[in-house]
């Protein structure tokens, strides 16, 4: 393994974490224009994630996702400039993130006992 | 809120992570000298935290954490010069991605609302 892979969460405001859950979401949304379908392959209830959305859609001035009422193309939902300002904002953190520690995280494994040991 | 308050979790291998929790039971056994009381101010159980050092003693080339068997004194344990390691090193992590992400964390706090909204 030589990518580092991190779980990064932010705290931006005490009432508003940003993490890989809502970061996948925000990407699922983006890449199928459903919530549903989003949530879905991420094995999350409707409910669930349209409440992770609701709750993204009241801590930032704008909405994040703007969805359309059913009908026969069942809806849809897509990200706003702020929710795509959102979804880069935190890929980028988690790159820097990474990028980061890559000299801590060598170091430790170096520590690691041997995979065959 | 001007601290990049956030949470990282580091897969140092497939089996082995190292988190906020390995660290903040790390910590308490520095301070504390012992794995029950590092546990319980964490609200953890001993049993939840002795199979966290054990993992951890079992993932590295050299114990994290030796322990003495009770006793009079109630046993008590200690890190290692190997669990000195991993705990700095996990905290510089920390404080690394932290600041890596600070100018993007402003950027996003900045589309927040404003809190008397």
């Amino acid at each position: 393994m030589d990518e580092t892979s991190i779980t990064l969460r932010v705290e931006l405001r005490a009432d508003t974490l940003l993490g890989p859950g809502q970061a996948a979401l925000l990407q699922g949304i983006r890449e199928t224009g459903s919530i549903a379908a989003a949530g879905r392959r991420m094995g999350m209830s409707y409910k669930r994630a349209w409440y992770l959305i609701d709750t993204l859609n009241g801590s930032f001035g704008e909405p994040v996702v703007t969805a359309a009422k059913g009908g026969r193309a069942g809806g849809g939902a897509q990200l706003t400039a702020c929710g795509e300002a959102v979804l880069d904002g935190y890929r980028r953190m988690e790159a820097a993130a990474a990028a980061a520690i890559e000299g801590e995280v060598a170091a430790l494994r170096a520590l690691l006992k041997p995979d065959d040991a």
